[in-house]
């Protein structure tokens, strides 16, 4: 089984990552056509196994594999083939892979499950390129509403609806499907962050994903002037006004995580490079984004509260200074199922195995399936050097074995 | 008199800001063809009043006016035609505008002055475009070198003797030619701050010229990161790095102006907004300029080693973060000359005006010649709105008072 697994996961990782814009890094876009072509190529893998595949209105792929008792809940595994700009290998395909590795490891096996396993595709799960989250999933779960189709993509600026339509895929249709009734889904994913990986372990099962609260184009208002004969009094700068931003909010940050609080505080862009921007002027614009998350609701509006206290203290210290934060987008943190870790757990044991319980920080599509009701859970699969960059990196090794462990789980679960 | 001179201002700047990239706002590149035609239009106003019309080896324009006595100094008169991406009607036009109306007025007028009077239109002083301070001034006054003509032009990405030649002009032909004689140089701007428009007087005689001392191109490098995955404690944020160098530099600028300092500290452009950066990523990478200005070469290089302290002590605090300055370019404090402002005091007294002695923020042509030993002297302009932007106000009636001023400076020495 184990040689099986192994060989699944080097030969479908390396078929997705052949489909990307070019690099560096690989870049897949949220409804384009090269996550088509990637949900394509798993359809022609499962199609090979004998499972059965359907789409949802979405776009999302279901390839199932009968179980023996119809009565049994149905075990929803994978993840998501689109990637952010510039992005890494595995976020997204390992979840798709192992999925894919442990029906092949079953179906060559010759074993039965208790219960019908479906392999999952989801589309759309970056929220980098229209800022709605995990859509592939949520429009699935009955979980979008008309005004999430109307959603612009940041680079092209045409709607949701719009890069669905361009897939084959219809708004309306998903507006008007049925949602499912809950089942149970697993799903395998990169850690993401550092914890696996500086503790030595290959694998983790996580408890809770972290919600999130955005404000992803975000400006400030200045007054341009001339850098050499604008004095210091009178000066509206844009660029330290967001800058004294930046700083309190990393202040804010360090005091909350002292406080016991769970967050993380991200601007991940900073914008004052336009072509009204010069070395001899005063910036008079910036634009920004901030991305605030925690496993705690409360927490999160107490940043934002924080935030917007920042905010108006700033723009009272300098007359001229403006901010607009624009749209502010949420992401609800989400528990796991306890009764699915525990799932997880036995299968682990059964190779030996004691995996952590951990948090995640990244939004994922697990999270969705939780929302809606659903005995969700994610394994956690070590990494470093990042994640949502080139650099992302994971050892296939590591994958297998937690492919493993859900193998033994659901095994366990046909005896 | 007075009529005659507002007219040409008013029909002299309409006709020189018909010529622009598309807005908002004027964009003359140095050294484009926009630049090149309205020389042309200059050339073919001065050789309707009867001028001589030279053009040295860079395209600098010289059209002289004949003086009774062939001893005098000649008095060169004039400013550029260039502007930054995006800017206003008045930074450069103002002062070949005015020098025009002068010179206009006094042949129309039927006076020959005592000394050759040399309207002077020069290139490429806006150092946006190319990181070589005043080039077309410094060409013609012989203070160039080999190596400034490698510079390359911050959008195109190609050489500034690529771009002379685009206009016909050779950088081998500028180093072989001859520097002037120093002679008179006056130059009418705009102020390009508020103390003039504050103070509610129209033109003001600008004693020094500030110099500067730039990174055009630095950049920090730290970690890509997931922005809910990675914890505060390891991460190497580009983002927050450069936001606490800013607010830093702004704590020393109030600092030394404490002290006694003339100072001032702009970072025009804060880029981390490339195809890398995204709303769920810890930035990595970011680019920045700088820009410091003082009428004190010592005070340039004090705020300079402050910078750098506190580059070191951001680096020494969060392992991963590396700033990479790049080129250090610099532009020299010049004093203008005291005998020049007398001479324009003189000018002015004879309206009834008593213009005050002040400090320019912007580096200008007039430093150049002063750098060269020419008696070199500038004559400020109130504005408003800013500078180097769309919305850079002036009065052409502000500009007339000045120009008649000087006039009057002209026809009481030919007298």
């Amino acid at each position: 089984m184990t040689d099986e697994i192994r060989t699944t996961i080097n030969r479908g990782l390396e078929a997705v990552n052949a489909l990307s814009e070019p690099g560096p890094g690989w870049t897949r876009p949220s409804y384009s056509h090269l996550e088509s072509e990637a949900h394509a190529l798993i359809e022609a893998e499962v199609l090979a196994l004998g499972l059965t595949v359907t789409r949802d209105a979405a776009g999302n792929l279901f390839a199932r594999m009968a179980g023996r008792n119809p009565e049994a809940t149905p075990l929803f595994i994978g993840s998501h083939l689109d990637t952010v700009s510039m992005g890494g290998a595995y976020d997204g395909p390992a979840g798709v892979i192992g999925a894919l590795a442990m029906i092949r490891a079953l179906v060559k096996g010759g074993i039965t499950p208790c219960s019908d396993i479906v392999l999952t595709v989801t589309r759309a799960e970056e929220s980098v390129w229209f800022p709605v989250s995990y859509i592939g999933s949520r429009a699935y779960l009955g979980l979008l509403t008309p005004a999430d189709f109307e959603a612009r993509r940041v680079d092209s600026g045409r709607t949701l609806a719009e890069h669905m339509a361009d897939q084959g895929y219809s708004s309306d249709a998903v507006l008007n499907q049925t949602a499912p009734p809950p089942a149970r889904f697993v799903e395998f994913h990169i850690e993401q962050g550092p914890i696996l990986f500086t503790a030595g372990e290959a694998y983790g099962i996580v408890e809770a994903v972290r919600g999130g609260l955005r404000y992803r184009a975000a400006q400030v208002h200045g007054t341009w002037a001339h850098s050499g004969a604008a004095p210091r009094e009178g000066r509206a700068d844009a660029v330290v006004a967001l800058s004294e931003l930046v700083v309190a909010m990393n202040r804010v940050w360090d005091d909350m995580l002292v406080a016991g609080h769970d967050l993380t505080v991200t601007f991940g862009k900073l914008d004052a490079a336009g072509p009204a921007h010069a070395m001899a002027k005063v910036a008079g614009h910036a634009g920004f984004c901030i991305d605030l998350r925690s496993d705690d609701q409360a927490t999160l509006d107490a940043a934002d509260a924080a935030f917007k206290a920042e905010i108006a203290r700033i723009e009272a210290a300098t007359p001229g200074i403006k901010f607009d934060l624009g749209l502010q987008t949420r992401s609800k943190p989400e528990r796991m199922s306890p009764e699915m870790a525990g799932w997880v757990t036995d299968g682990a044991a059964r190779r030996g195995d004691s995996p952590r319980r951990m948090l995640s920080g990244g939004g994922h599509d697990a999270a969705a399936f939780a929302t809606a009701g659903w005995d969700s859970v994610m394994v956690f699969i070590r990494n470093w050097d990042g994640s949502h960059c080139p650099e992302e990196g994971m050892d296939e090794a590591d994958l297998a074995v937690a492919v493993e462990a859900v193998t033994l789980a659901v095994i366990s679960e046909a005896a």
